[in-house]
Parts: structure tokens; C-alpha cells; sequence
């Protein structure tokens, strides 16, 4: 028997769907959060716009799917920070990663539009916390828990506090533009952090 | 001789002015700024449609203004924080007042309107910088700065990375609304940056 394969409608869907969001992120880049619109998202990705507005009820909700679809990893695992052992070393090199990523137009334009939303929109605010933050946020305390276990982190610091501190900064100056979101900048966060949380604070 | 007296048409043009920044606070707090329009702020100031145009270049300028005309003070004076001595409770009862103050709905959606502006209007943000973020880190620079004399504070900490590691994590958590700004939290946030730049660290 050959392997059942999805119906054509299905496959058709699918396509449909990478179509729209692709699309979205594109016009996003390119002419801004808010000249973009639902009329020039069908247009770019050869669908009607019924099928837009069937799938999503706004433009915020498009957005805020077009940006999950990038974080979502192709094998469906979760994410994790890397983990040498070494707590300083690890986050200088995300957070560089990351300050990299945030200064990369694809990416800035879509998620400081997806920020403006987020700002205003109390229920897109809780799909984000739910959808894209708190994964993350899982993630970050794995590693920060790790380095609790290794003493490299006082052992009852309250492990979400690390987290606030660490990366509010980081993402308000990005968001504020009030400073350069340098290596030097993500050095000395992190060196306050680990001073701030090391095991033999008094 | 009697005093002289400004000409009519000068005191006119200031209480047009001051009718159409109160106008602005009252119809964010009323129907929120995607809605607000500049029709209806002259329609409440008794103003013409024209004037407001003629004085502010765009919506996101009015609210700007309107803001700022909030953290004037009526004598000119520039703002300070207390020093009582003892940093600690001086950044605690200031930030638990601040808390309270972004809890306050007649505060909270002109300045939550005026955030989304900046994230999308670098002119916006670098004019929100000059008028407003400057002089409030310049008085949170001089209170910590008073903190190192009095050997509260690390001498050689950077004052600026002192200030983003106290303020970012309350911004963002009211912006996105994140959790709780209650004074646990305030209280966490001081004790943890004063741990960190403490004179005695290693």
C-alpha cells in the first residue's frame, strides 16, 4: 500500500498559511507596522483576502503568528541555552548573539511592531507572555537553575528576579533607543547580574 | 504707570495652548490614542482644527507636549530626588511612588500612548530623551552620586548602568505588563542593585 499522504486541501492550506506569514514579515521590513496592510499581505502571498481575515481576526494577530513561526524550531523541540558549565561565558554569548539578531532589519522591524501592539493590546500582551515568553523564559531558567546547582548563583535567589534584571535592561534600551546594544554593554550587564546573585553575597 | 501686562492676543494664544494639551491627556484617558484624533482635541479646546496643526507637526507631537507640560514644575524648578541619607529608602519610597503614579489610569494611557509612539518614531524617541528622560536620569545620577560620597554606593560603579539595571526591569514589567508592580517587587529591585554595587564587592 503506498503512505497515505494529507489531502490535497490540506497541503494547499499549509501553503497558504507560510504564504501569508512570509509575506507579513517581508511587508513589515519594508514599508512599516503601519502602513502595512491586509490587502497588501494577500496580494504578496497570492491568497484572497477572506482567507486572512477567516484565520486571523486583525492585523496585530497576523503579525504576532508571522513572528512565532520564526522561533518555532523545524524538529518541534524546545529551546535551550547552551550550557558549558561556564554561567559568565554562556550568557555573554547569547546576549551578543541576541543584540546581533535585534540589530538585523528583517528581525527589528516585525518584533518592534509586534512590541507597539503588545503595549496597547492587554490580549495580545498574555498570547505573547503565554506563546513567545515564557518558553523563553523557561529556557533562561534551566540555565540560570544549572548554575545555581554548579555554585556559580546563590542557591534561593529567586531565579525569575535574575531574569528581570538581566534582560530588561538589554531589551529597553533596544526598544527606547537609548544606547548602543554593544558587546560592552551586554559585558557589564552580565558581570552586574552574576555580582548581584553570586553565591557568597553577604 | 501700571505694570505692564502681556498683549491679549499672547494670553489668548497660552490658554488655547493649555486647553488643547488638557484636552489631549483627557481624551487618551477617554478613548485611547489609536482613537484620539485631532479633530476632537480642537472640538474639546475650543480651538480651530488648524491652530493645533499649525503649532504640532503630528498627533504623537501633541501628546508629547501634552506630557511634558505634566512634569513641569509651576516654579521652573528643576526635579530632585530625596537624599534623606540613606539611599535605600530614599530609591524605595521613591519607586514604590512611582508605581503608584503608573498605576493611576490618568497617567497610565497618555504615558503608555507616548511609549508606543517612541518605539516607531526615533525623532519622537530622541526629542523624548532630550526633554523628558534627561533631566529624570540627570536627578537619579545626582542621588546615587551623593550614595557613592556617603560610601553607599561603590565609587567607581557607572552611574548610567546603576541606573538602567533599577529602572529597565520596572519599565518593561509595566509596559508589558509582565507582573505585578507592586513593592515586592520595588523592594527586590533596589536590594538587588545595591547588593551589586556595593562598595565591598570583590
Amino acid at each position: 500500500m503506498a503512505p497515505r499522504t494529507p489531502p490535497d486541501s490540506t497541503r494547499r492550506r499549509e501553503r497558504s498559511r507560510v504564504a501569508i506569514l512570509t509575506a507579513t514579515r517581508e511587508l513589515i521590513t519594508e514599508v512599516g507596522y503601519a502602513r502595512l496592510t491586509i490587502e497588501a499581505i494577500a496580494a504578496r502571498a497570492g491568497v484572497g483576502k477572506q482567507t486572512i481575515y477567516r484565520w486571523w481576526s486583525s492585523k496585530g494577530a497576523v503579525v504576532f503568528d508571522s513572528l512565532l513561526a520564526l522561533s518555532e524550531s523545524p524538529d518541534g523541540g524546545g529551546i535551550a541555552l547552551p550550557d558549558t558549565g561556564d554561567v559568565e561565558a554562556d550568557l555573554k554569548a547569547v546576549m551578543r548573539a541576541t543584540a546581533a539578531e535585534f540589530s538585523d532589519p528583517a528581525f527589528e522591524a516585525p518584533i518592534r511592531a509586534l512590541n507597539t501592539e503588545i503595549i496597547n493590546d492587554p490580549d495580545l500582551a498574555a498570547a505573547y507572555r503565554e506563546k513567545m515568553d515564557k518558553p523563553m523564559r523557561a529556557a533562561k531558567a534551566e540555565r540560570l537553575r544549572s548554575a545555581q546547582r554548579a555554585g556559580q548563583l546563590a542557591a534561593d535567589a529567586d531565579v525569575d528576579l535574575i531574569i528581570d534584571v538581566l534582560y530588561a535592561p538589554f531589551t529597553q534600551r533596544w526598544l527606547l533607543r537609548s544606547g548602543p546594544l554593544d558587546d560592552e554593554f551586554v559585558d557589564a550587564l552580565v558581570d552586574t547580574v552574576l555580582r548581584a546573585f553570586r553565591p557568597d553575597r553577604g
